[in-house]
């Protein structure tokens, strides 16, 4: 019964918090393996930074989880997979995948129109990372920068007044011109599952959501089982697998923060210097 | 008519742009200085780290500019003088100047009722720095992070209905309970100045404003007048004087955003990598 393979090591990858959306994915998705979950919450957030500063911290971090024994890397921060993914997956000595292309994937499956709508922070829609994955399968795509919804997320309103007229104000702006009749809105930053159905609600009601978490932790499942056999049980709970976090600013904070982004409690978090 | 001592060479220290509200009133108030600016665009903001990580990236930032000369530093963050002013201190060579003791200083000046409200981010309340300092003059103090303020100055909606909404959302919590007869509300941020009006229309009406860039100029320029003989001229036009900005990330991006803090055109950045 047991495997004839090792059980996988999972470097996950963010600039802080927002990653922890994809590995509660992930853990859900596949929960026997190895989780080790670096967030470089010293330096965060990336998502106005410019792609030569956030090439070079991601590359860090990814030797990082590397050097932790990571045998799989996902990129679980949509800015860092936008501007750098060519650039970590250069420097890495394993498979990396982000979360851009599986959130196209799905989005361009979804899409009756062939036109979808794309929001995330400045940076990622800087980049044209989602168009570009989406205009190769023959998708028309608006970006939509949503600057506000981050903080939004992380002073705790993601139920508030506020949060939905934000949201409002911005899905107008993107639901406008040739896009009314978009039927597809990916969520391209990993922080806004956390207001999905305030972004449902701000939504026209025939748009379809496409959580870019859900998809790539999808992606990596998928991979996973392809190359471990047997097909592990998945555990009744996500303690049951060996989850270790990594953090480069306060701990204190990111076992307060973690929890409301990974569904449950965030046990031990170690500091990290990278050496500045 | 010339100095007897050479022009003074002034560093000015920020996490981003929120300090060019400083340097305009420096610049207002003594114009005939060189000054140096540095903004550690790539790691902001500092206002939600912690006081190890702020502290460090502080120090190096103060090394800069005196390795550029500057003969007097001011730490034009609240949160860097709040979490870490002793520690620039002791490692710089120059006197240091920081924002929150002048903003206390007029603040305590102002106030009859003896009871002060400080607004700032998360990092500059939990450091309680504005609270000691008033607490020093007998001044009872109520302080509130105001997360949310910063990013909706960065998204430009300084005179937004969403921004009115959460200034009175927040200074409604904060002028309560012992506290509604506070008698002045001190801008604890150097991005706050630009919604001053809307700050001004939330808080009650007898509230005085103190705004700490204001206050922190003003000591500086008196500093420089009492260290420098004959007083100078002051100049026409800000251009008069020796300006250069420095800028930890994309100087574009600098050049663009600046302009709205320090209130006029942002001509020459410079990129600076500090080695990480």
């Amino acid at each position: 019964m047991t495997s004839s393979k090792r059980r996988p090591s999972i470097g996950v990858f963010d600039s802080g918090f927002g990653g922890l959306t994809v590995l509660k994915e992930l853990i859900a998705q596949y929960p026997d393996a190895d989780y080790h979950y670096f967030g470089d919450t010293a330096r965060l957030p990336y998502g106005s930074k410019s792609v030569e500063t956030v090439a070079k911290y991601a590359v860090e971090a990814s030797h990082f989880l590397e050097n932790r024994g990571a045998n799989l890397l996902v990129i679980a921060c949509n800015t860092a997979t936008a501007l750098a993914l060519d650039r970590i997956t250069n420097a890495a000595h394993v498979p990396v995948i982000g979360v851009v292309e599986p959130g196209a994937d799905q989005a361009s499956a979804a899409s009756k129109n062939r036109r979808v709508i794309v929001v995330g922070t400045e940076a990622t829609v800087a980049s044209h990372a989602y168009k570009k994955a989406l205009e190769a399968h023959g998708v028309e795509v608006k970006e939509k920068a949503c600057p506000l919804l981050v903080p939004l997320v992380e002073e705790g309103w993601v139920e508030h007044p506020v949060t939905q007229e934000v949201a409002r104000i911005y899905l107008n702006e993107a639901f406008a011109d040739g896009f009314r009749d978009a039927d597809v809105l990916v969520l391209g930053c990993t922080h806004y599952p956390l207001i999905k159905p305030v972004l449902r609600k701000a939504a026209p009601d025939h748009v379809a959501i496409v959580d870019s978490a859900h998809s790539t932790a999808s992606v990596v499942a998928r991979q996973l089982r392809d190359h471990t056999r047997p097909t592990p049980v998945p555990s009744a709970s996500p303690t049951a697998t060996g989850l270790r976090f990594f953090a480069t600013d306060s701990v204190e904070k990111f076992r307060r923060l973690g929890p409301r982004f990974l569904g449950h409690p965030v046990e031990s978090v170690e500091h990290v210097d990278l050496k500045e």
